[in-house]
């Protein structure tokens, strides 16, 4: 598969675009102000902000959250000054923060079982200049994926993998993590329970898409539970994952109508289109920095 | 509110529309055969097929559903020899099946608590010529929909309601049902349990407007749990009632997006829209025998 | 239709959230550091800044456009000093700006023809509180309305129209439109075409809902020509009015889904509901100063 | 690309399932009566109508169409006498009539310019089962597509195209079309027009995407001239190619939102996932024998 003519302009382009790119992200007490220190901050850093978003909790007392995107000429070069400078501000206003640039990609590990479709759907957008991340690994617990991944130039590792085992090929999954310099994981119908120990390795760093509309049917089998239950819509739900089964913070969840006539067999199908679309959604805004997880609830600066 | 005059040429036209429209809806065990017998009846009574939806659960051995629309000649002085002449079909193919007449319009109920706008909307159809019924009585325990509902010329009743006096107000409540002969109770909103003796009386003859996506939700204060768990769609179900809170069959269920940014009084806002829209379509489907209910689920033959 | 219990108290609750609230638009030529002049400005003007939403179409000499809502106690009573103070601020950076101040309710007129759903539906959300502004005229070219209009107290004006007596129509309107002081025009399915001269008189304020999604079938009977075409989704699409029919700047769109069934009579019915909650949709975001237009097209900051 | 494990057991159940599966398509003029004829005659020849869908322009001499699908044994063996059986009865009712077979499966030809989104997804569908054809050649007048359509052993032919030499690149195409037995065309997004003498010889076979929601920017650069409209959707269509460029009978559209950030890459890439389940829907309809054209429109029978 080597559609790569289009795909290497778009990444020329992309690059450019992305080069002196820079993201801040702050979360602090929300109080009169903020915003116009921000904004002079990196004014007197030379930097044009290009796109900002704020939210808070409550104006008064509450919880003030801002994602401001900006260009700033060598910004590498400048970056480690900027984060020093800011760090006297940060105290004074009891701020949390991240910079984060762009063109430094983001490391990311696709872990998949059985069914490909995610998967394929990853690496196709990524093929296309559309996800801003190197996929520097793929991990299964079976062999089907090898050759697709492969003929990419991707690495396949083959974890077999059952829940008696779990320790074991977990700690081969960390290593692998640690080898590869990951900094996201991906889920891609990963269908294997990940203890707390390894999910306390990534918090908000591995983003999974379950089967169904969260809330409803958490867990196993929800297409075979949703048309016992003859829903009239079924959905799919990405989300950072937790130590709670299907109850970390969601990123994006959508649906599409079924009727009495779909079997099990068609929900799947159906399912699929939306998992494919609603996993890659949160993934790009994942790769964007357009997400701050608060109170196990995400807050997504479209 | 007198916006009657394009009304009344509306409902004109869609009473000669309804005049000898039938609809014969039938159940049985599914083999070869089945249209041709149906058909070939309905034929020999000179009626012409004008819409046919048919489903099976397997066509191997499992259960065949039919709906037939039809016109007929003189269809109401008629339609006693008809259903006389069906039962030995019936009986030979061991059908349940029901004959009903669009022009014998079914009678409504209303029952509403505080929250007025699927009453409204519920009406403003209704006086559109879009709802092909004939609503007879509003019951609500509160005061605050009487003007509204009587303006229209239609009965109101107050019938406090809370727990500990339930069995008294459901008395009362069957007895209104009698005297205004009402086939079909539609809950706009109604926020009172209904005990297991009231809904028996019913059968698949409530039709409720649970404000979550169901099973998502289910029971009080749905919108306050959406915005705990942050979904990022939320929705309204229509069903009909059963004595498993929120466990009916679901007829009808929509959902709309939402982000960080809505508290639950926006989520309300929101759902309101959405609730209003999926009401209205159960109770349309409910009214033009759109629907057979199977195992706890709706097949909807639209 | 006197629905006003909760209406009342949402309301209160609705004023109280909006008194001292201001909002600032700007639109200016875009360059490094405006964010910071303008947070700053309100800073020092003790103004809290509780939302804020910027476009720049094109970070390297494009225009930049700006939504500040900010809180600021005392505000009416500061807000001559506060603009005054600003154009200093303005004149130096080459910026056009507008201040406004929720609790200064825009004043809006109603024009209406035959099909009164979109009436229904504003003056619903209006009694809802969910419309912030003051209803304070209906004109129609013809009597239908009356009742319902004049029942919520809205002062009604029958204004017989036709392309023959455009020019004295349009002068009886004018003279309405200033004896009521009205800031917003909303041509709720009100079928006649108004000249130039009165659409330049209230430019980027006259808000229509054209029933087929544009630029599909612009001017008379869309839903006829969309059945002939056979699309197979049909739509509903609110924008300011210019004087090339239809061609106005678009606010918002929406569809749904028909399909070879569904004759025009269909079509029209289906359509009322997109028409409904797309105008109200402009409407509302037109009076919460969520749109900049800019070169026939809206930037909309949600 | 060899992710077929799964794959064939898909297709191993998809075909025991269309094993003796036969499809009735029929048109005449309306008259009481037909469906009895039709239901009596598949009962006679042992075949179980196991899905029937139809319709009529109007029930009083208006137009009947009807899709009948039916399980019959030894169907392949008995197909030939079972047409032959029917022409009595479609010379009675003047009716035209088509019998397909699920398990001959229809031979399709793809053809594609530079951009490979939707041929990409049609191959995906394909190879996971669930698009029931023999793809058996993909035609491009680029060669980017070569390795991934010969990965999955497809004959790929180049064939460069102007407007200059569109006659020989036709002549070229028709002798390919011959050689590889096509029943169906699908242009997946190829961007040559076709002459009238091509279009002729494949009435209702051909089917196209175009990139905009029609009759909404017809012909060339629709993302540029929505882009300019400053529309709030945009949309994809699928449709029968006629000689009149974009106005062929629609068989599938949909729609994505869009906002004034939204540039016209940003558009193109919305837009491709819209185009990719447009016109897969489509082909599948297509191949299920579901659409049925008439007067310049599609009855789609889902």
């Amino acid at each position: 598969m080597k559609i790569r003519t289009e795909v290497n302009i778009n990444s020329e382009k992309q690059s450019n675009k992305l080069e002196n790119l820079g993201r801040l992200l702050v979360k602090c007490p929300d109080k009169p102000g903020i915003v116009s220190v921000l904004s002079t901050f990196l004014h007197n850093q030379h930097a044009n902000i290009v796109e900002s978003s704020q939210y808070s909790s409550d104006p008064e007392n509450g919880t003030f959250f801002i994602r401001i995107e900006f260009h700033c000429e060598n910004l590498l070069e400048k970056a480690t000054q900027i984060e020093k400078d800011f760090e006297g501000i940060a105290d004074q206003h009891s701020m949390d923060f991240q910079f984060t640039y762009a063109n430094e990609r983001q490391r990311s590990a696709i872990f998949v079982s059985k069914e490909p479709h995610c998967l394929v759907e990853l690496l196709w957008e990524w093929q296309n200049g559309d996800l801003d991340t190197d996929i520097v690994v793929v991990i299964s617990n079976h062999e089907e994926a090898r050759d697709m991944v492969e003929a990419l130039g991707i690495p396949f590792h083959y974890i077999p993998a059952n829940k008696d085992i779990r320790k074991q090929v977990e700690a081969e999954q960390i290593r692998l993590m640690e080898e590869y310099n990951v900094d996201l994981l991906i889920l891609a119908r990963y269908m294997q329970i990940l203890t707390p120990d390894f999910v306390s390795r990534f918090e908000n760093r591995i983003i999974n898409i379950h089967h169904s509309f969260l809330p409803a049917f958490i867990g196993a089998g929800p297409y075979e539970r949703a048309y016992d239950r003859g829903v009239k819509l079924i959905g799919a739900t990405s989300h950072y994952v937790t130590n709670d089964l299907d109850e970390g913070p969601i990123i994006e969840q959508d649906v599409e109508r079924v009727d009495h006539r779909d079997h099990v067999i068609d929900l799947k199908k159906i399912g699929r289109q939306i998992e494919r679309r609603v996993l890659v959604k949160a993934v790009k805004w994942h790769l964007e920095n357009r997400i701050i997880v608060e109170n196990n609830k995400t807050i997504v600066f479209h």
